[in-house]
Order: C-alpha cells, then structure tokens, then sequence
C-alpha cells in the first residue's frame, strides 16, 4: 500500500450532514458538496454509523445525482463501532468490532450505501480492546487488493495501540481529539508519535466543541476568549479561524475535521489555513488555556 | 535463547500452597501437583519468597517423592525482592536486588529448594530501579549456558523498563496484575507491548482477589456481579469461569495464574478456557466495570 | 556527529553565579571556575536566559582574564526559552522557539557572550510544541560543520519527545528534574529511555531544592529527614551529599548539576561522588520518600 491519498487543507466532516443534525435532503447535499469542491475542500469525513447508520447513503444518492462528482472527492470513513439501532437490529450494546469479517462487511455496506467502487480511506474508528493486528491487516490487504480502499488509518488510537497496529499495516493517520480547549494530544505522546512517522494528524472537534458560544463559559474559555480578541484583531479573523490557525501551525499541519453544514464554513475554514499565526502568539493562546505561563 | 516454554492454558500459582495459605504437607503437594498434571495444568508458577522463602522447598519435596514428576511440569519462579525474614536474616528492609550476584545466587536456592537442575523460567519479580540490564543479561546468559534456566521474563515491568530490558535479552513474558476488575494494563500499553512483541502475558490476581465475594461490594463489584449473572447462565459457567474467559478472550490469551489449592478450581480453570464470549459479551463486561457505555 | 564530550563527575550550574544568585564580579567568577577546574569540576552548565541574559558574558569575561582556562572546561549551554527582558525587548511574552533561525542567532549570542568559538553541548531547554526535527537538525548541522557546537542534547523532553527529536539527531542527554523529592524521571519512562540508548543522563536540582532546610517541613521531607540521618553517620556524609549519592547510585550514574557559588560546596558534590551507596540504603530513602515499602 504505497499510495498516500492526498487530503485538502480541509476535510468537511459529514456527521451532522444528516439525522444528527442538519437533516440535508439530496438536493441539499448535493449542492453542499459541490460547493465544498468548488472550494477546495475536496475530502470528506465519513463513519458508518452517523445517522444511526444513513448519513452514508444519503450522502451517496446525491453523488449519483451529479455525474463526475464522486472523482473530485476523496472519501475517508470508519468502521468497527457498534450499537443499537433499528438500522442494525443485531445489535445489542454499543461496542467495538475489529474482527476481519465485521471489518469487510462493514466496507462492503459503506461501498453500497455511498454508490461507490471505492473508499479513498478505511479509519478503524475506535481501539478495539480485542483488536487482533493480524487479523485486521487480512482484511485491510483483501480490500485493497479488491480496490476497495485506498488506504488505511485508525482513530482515537493511543500510542501504544497505534504501534501495535503500524507494526502490520502502515497507517495513514491517526484522527483525534484536539483543539485549543482540548489539548492532551499535545502533551501525552500522540501528535509526537504521528510527527515522528511523518504522517498527517487528523483534528476532530477542532473547535473544542461549542463551549466558546456558551452562556455560561468555565473559566478556561473565558480566558482563551480574552486572549483571543486582540488576535482576531491582529489576523483579522474570526475565533473560529483563529482555533483552526492554532493547529495549522503545528509543523505536520494537523488537518481540522470541520462538523459544519454551512459551506460558509467550510470558506471561512479554507481561509483560516491561510494565517500563519505567529509562535509567541500560538503560545499566548497556549497559557491563556493553560492558565499559566509555559514553565 | 531460542527455545520457548510451552505454558498450559492455566498456570498454577503455587503462592498460596504453604505457609502463606493452604498450608499443604508434602503429601497434599504431591496429590495436588499430580491432580493438576491429570488435567493438563501443568506449569506452576513460584516466587522465591513465597511462604517466607519456604514454598519451592515444600514443593520440592513432593517432586522427590514422586520419581518423574518433574518432567512432567513447567516450574516458573521469580527473583529480585528482598525483605526481612527469619530466612534470610542478611535482609534489612524490604527491597529489589536484580544485580547480577544476587540473581544468580537466588536460582542457586531456588533449584536447590525445588531439587531440580532446571527452572523452566526464571522472572524478575519487580522492577528495580536500579536495574542494570548488561548486569542481569550476563546473570541470564551464564544460567542459561549452565542449562539452569530453559527461557527469562519479567513481571510488573512498565512498558519502558519492559523495553530497557528486552533489548538486551528477549523476554518471553511479563507477568501483571490484570483482570475484570484491574483494567489498568489494559489500557496503559502494557498489554498492546506483549501483543506487538506477539508474547503471552501472564495475569496474577486473576480474578481480581476477593471483591466477589465481598459483603460489601463497592458500587463497581456490584455493577459486574449484576452484568455477570446472565451470561453465566449463557454460558453455563461460574463467575470465576466467566473471569477467566473475559482475560482469555484477547487475543493473546492472556494466561491466567489461578492461586489456589483446590484442584476442583484448577480443573473449572481449565474448563473456562473452553469458553468463546462473544465480543459482545465482552463489552458487557467491561463496560459495567467503567460503569459507562464505550466511548 | 560522533565525538561525545566527556563530561565532570558533578556539573557545575551556573545559573546563580551572576544576577540570579551571588552575583559575582569578573574575579570571583574567575577564582570560583579555577577552583571547580582544580576539583575537577570542569563541566559547566549554563543557558543563554540565565541572569536575564546576562550569566554566559560574565563568564566569558572571566574565561578572558584567564589564558587557557576554556580549554580546561565545558561549555554547555541551552536555548529556547524567550520572555519579556530588557536584554531581549523583542520578546513579548514567555514562549518557546526551537525554529532554525532562532537556535542560529542564539548560539551566536552565547559564543559571542562566551567569548568563546565553541560550544561543548548545546541542549534544547524545554520542549517546544512547536518543534520541527527536521528543521532543528538542520540548525545543528550547520552549527556542528562550522565547529561551533560539539555535541546536542535537549532538557526536559518526555519520551516521546526526545524520541521524535532523536531520530533526527543523535542527543547526547536529556537534563531533567530528578531527585530523591522528586522522583517522577524514575516512573515515567525518562529515565529508562536514556538508560536504554546508553546516555547520561543531566539532573537538575538534584537536592530537591531547598525542601529539606524548609522550617515547616512537609511529610515527605520529614520522613526523608529522619531515614538520612543513620545513614550520613554510617557513610560519613552530608546530607546534601547523601542526595547526591542517591542519583549516582544508578547505574547510568545520573550527573548532578549542582547549583552554587560556594567552591566548598562544589567539592563536597564531587567527594559524594565517591560514596557507593548499598542497595538497601537506596532502598531505605526511596521508600522514606514514597512513605511505603515497596510492592
């Protein structure tokens, strides 16, 4: 597996896209995407279960309403979460399933419902206490042998679990948790573990969730909110832009997953890659998150 | 060190067959070794110290007894902690000693107390921190050249004291505290290490010492007892069984050290090993220890 | 890079001499580094920050006084920290810059203060989250083919720091806080990773600061107090070098960074360096210190 899938500087994540949030008919859809490749924003976040398991295939009826579309995205999606829903009446308690057999048909329904010959990337979406490196790199070589994915990652893996699994397959990424207001990727060995392979790190909730719109914010986002001002100012920017230049900097480029159905967003998001934050301004944000100053 | 103990599914722990338990005489020794035997457990599990420094010796002494039993078996034992006892009156304090004399000196013991020329495996007890791995290979390596020790592991190593040692000799074990209720390894590398270096782990306390069978559960006890029972009756087993099963379900089939002196529980060990959970299963399990569905 | 700078049994830290502690004049620096030279004292410890910018040119006045002084020493010194300072307006706040163009332009400055052309060691001082190996190893080569840095190590880098940085450059060490009070270098991996790759490793406040001469002492201290005390009587010892003799004890033999002004002081450090403490004497302070036996 030798071909790396090139990814845009923003990948659109399609989880609120359907049932759990914006409730997009195919119209709606189509037009999003399509505005989101006239951007550049040309990759796209998928996971078998967003929507109880249906974002996928609503997604995939609008590629089929618009011809040629499918080849100027790249689709990333996930697998190997389980959980109750009328959609998978097998199940019957929120798991995880990274056995070979689940991995394969769990790619064979995303092909399906998303009208597609291919995946450009297979995340394993959560670690599998169980996880056997073996047996999911069966899988993984059989899919890809088929062309059915391109190439492979894993997410929310610790380092531990991410060698545990790279020792099989070479893994692509490793998408995780990280923002300004979340910042334990930072410091427990997990974005220097992706820096040190030379692989991208793929940010979900970028923004740190929607705790900087709060009414009632804690005292750490009152302080990155006052730190923030007078850079938004100074980047003339907004905060949004501004959390997204803050994992910009970081040497790999950590790619922000952007949970958005306004393509508004996604242009303000493609801009925001455009700031090169300062380093004394990265760290300012840094304290004002920490509360102190760097030791 | 090319040659690799082969471990029975179940691993008696001999801890608590004298003065520290049971307290067997030699005969008792003998009719519970040779009951093991029977049922195919036969790799025992020592420590130096068991029993005040007194148990191998018991243990022995039933192994003369009974002319070929020795062959029969698979005798671990462990070295490195020292601690105040009328047995070994040069020790002050309790501490580790993993220099290269005291090892060897400690196997010198530990065979004569057994009466055999050979201990299958030889671990390090307890992490030292004043470990010097070129000190402990060369222990290793001339017990191993005298045919006094067949293979060499670790228990209670941190994944980096694991590495700082197995660079030097390759270890064929670490032996943890792991189990339903003591997650830990689970979750801190320690189990992904053993599985990327496709080795058995070993888990003492395996059942999670007494909490089971507490008359006051805390909240977490209670939670597992509660998701335990149905799948006891599924699976038609104990809930020591149903431990068992949950550890031997990864896989690496992590081995487990049953410390007791009953042979009826030797033999329901060894049948738990018969049992195949289901992953979900599993997750029941394991999330009604968190006490909260996976992530 | 394959010289490695042989280093003094004690390190002299020079971060009091000057307007961060004693505040030396051109002559006691000069008198202080010729007594630490004759001790054999002759590693000296410093970082472009010490003395608000100021420590590395008072020294070098010194070393210029004194004809064939430097070539009886090492230099190390360390860059990456910026703060707010009337010896570097430019800075606007506390923060970390590891870019290439900064450690030039630093070590510049140090030699340039130094009065010196070389640099034995030059060490990253804290972590920079920022970090590009990449472009840091180009700084250090170019740095290293134009001789005016020898060796280079880094300070204060977790594990997965150090081995991100180390795949590019071979470090030499990482200075770290390690003491008997402070003990967390002997948990978390620091200390075995440098044990593993066969480096020294740098302790800084290796006494624990200034704990044990504390009116109100805490319980840790107290009980560390009270395990010292029989054994200065029986190694004929200060505590101060009781503490030192404690890191040595390691088999990497941990390089304390001794931080005074007073050349008795330095040559009591360099006399515990003779001490060979037993095992269970380390094992006596640990324990006082963890307020348990261990495991």
């Amino acid at each position: 597996m030798q071909t790396r899938v090139p990814f845009s500087p923003v990948i659109v994540g399609a989880m609120r896209l359907g049932s759990w949030g914006a409730g997009f008919d195919t119209k709606q859809y189509r037009t999003f995407i399509e505005q989101c490749v006239e951007m550049g924003a040309t990759t796209f976040d998928h996971a078998d279960i967003y929507g109880h398991f249906t974002t996928e295939e609503e997604f995939g009826n609008a590629l089929k309403e618009a011809p040629g579309l499918r080849d100027k995205i790249q689709i990333i999606t996930k697998c190997g979460i389980r959980f109750q829903s009328e959609n998978r009446p097998e199940n019957r308690i929120k798991s995880y399933d990274s056995s070979k057999e689940y991995i394969i048909e769990s790619v064979e329904k995303s092909l399906k419902a998303l009208g597609t010959d291919h995946i450009d990337v297979l995340l394993i979406h959560r670690p599998d206490f169980l996880m056997d490196p073996d047996e999911i790199s069966e899988a993984v070589q059989i899919l890809n042998e088929q062309d059915k994915i391109i190439d492979f990652g894993v997410s929310n893996f610790s380092p531990a679990q991410f060698d545990l699994m790279n020792d099989k397959v070479a893994l692509c990424t490793n998408q995780v948790e990280v923002s300004l207001g979340q910042r334990k990727a930072f410091t427990d060995g997990t974005i220097d573990q992706c820096h040190r392979y030379r692989l991208p790190i793929m940010a979900w909730s970028p923004l740190g969730g929607g705790r900087f719109f709060s009414e009632n914010p804690d005292a750490e986002t009152e302080r990155i909110l006052l730190a923030a001002k007078p850079l938004c100012e100074k980047y003339e920017c907004s905060l949004d832009q501004l959390l997204l230049a803050f994992l910009n900097a970081h040497p790999t480029g950590i790619l922000p997953v952007i949970g958005t159905s306004k393509s508004q967003r996604v242009w303000a998001a493609m801009e925001a890659m455009k700031i090169k934050l300062e380093r004394e301004d990265w760290y300012i944000l840094w304290e004002a998150a920490e509360g102190k100053e760097v030791a």
